[in-house]
């Protein structure tokens, strides 16, 4: 009946730095090549995902996303190497969070 | 610099059971006998403390605080056995969450 819930994040020297919402703005970025349309499928505003983006950008040695405009190939919006590193830190934290989770509930 | 933070709490058929919030009040009552007080210390309204307690005495079998009025002791609130036993299960799950962040902050 009772079951242990829980959120984790990472906080940087500016407060939260990476949690699930960001990681799943990351991913979406990834997927789609797009600010607009991963802040979208988040039923998110353009303005708070680039508020996201740059907190963790800042926060970040080297940026997680980079923007180029125009040129050649038109603009996008790419996930850095940085990026990947902090999405999948993120996602396996969060796995051992989820299994820790599950034993406290069966120890109930 | 960087460094896991997180917060955990047991919930039961109607959502949130016990968690850190709760758990300060219900050590409040205790310490001080009186819900006003444990209220006050926590800058909590008396309603909302009592909403609070409410919603633990619903969800667990036996209730974790009594309320007696008048008597010839007086009134009193009183934190039962029940109670004790929900303070010490989410104070040690907390440790434990506590050490899992730490461990984890240090392999970052």
């Amino acid at each position: 009946m009772y079951q242990i819930k829980g959120s984790i994040w990472i906080e940087g020297k500016s407060g939260a730095f990476i949690g699930l919402g960001r990681v799943v703005l990351l991913e979406g970025i990834k997927k789609h090549g797009s600010i607009t349309t991963a802040a979208k499928a988040m039923k998110m505003s353009y303005r708070q995902a680039w508020e996201l983006i740059s907190s963790m950008n800042k926060q970040s040695k080297k940026p997680l996303v980079l923007t180029s405009s125009g040129g050649s190939g038109g603009g996008g919006t790419k996930i850095t190497e940085e990026g990947e590193r902090a999405i999948k830190l993120f996602r396996d934290l969060n796995e051992r969070f989820m299994k820790f989770s599950e034993k406290e509930t069966k120890g109930l």
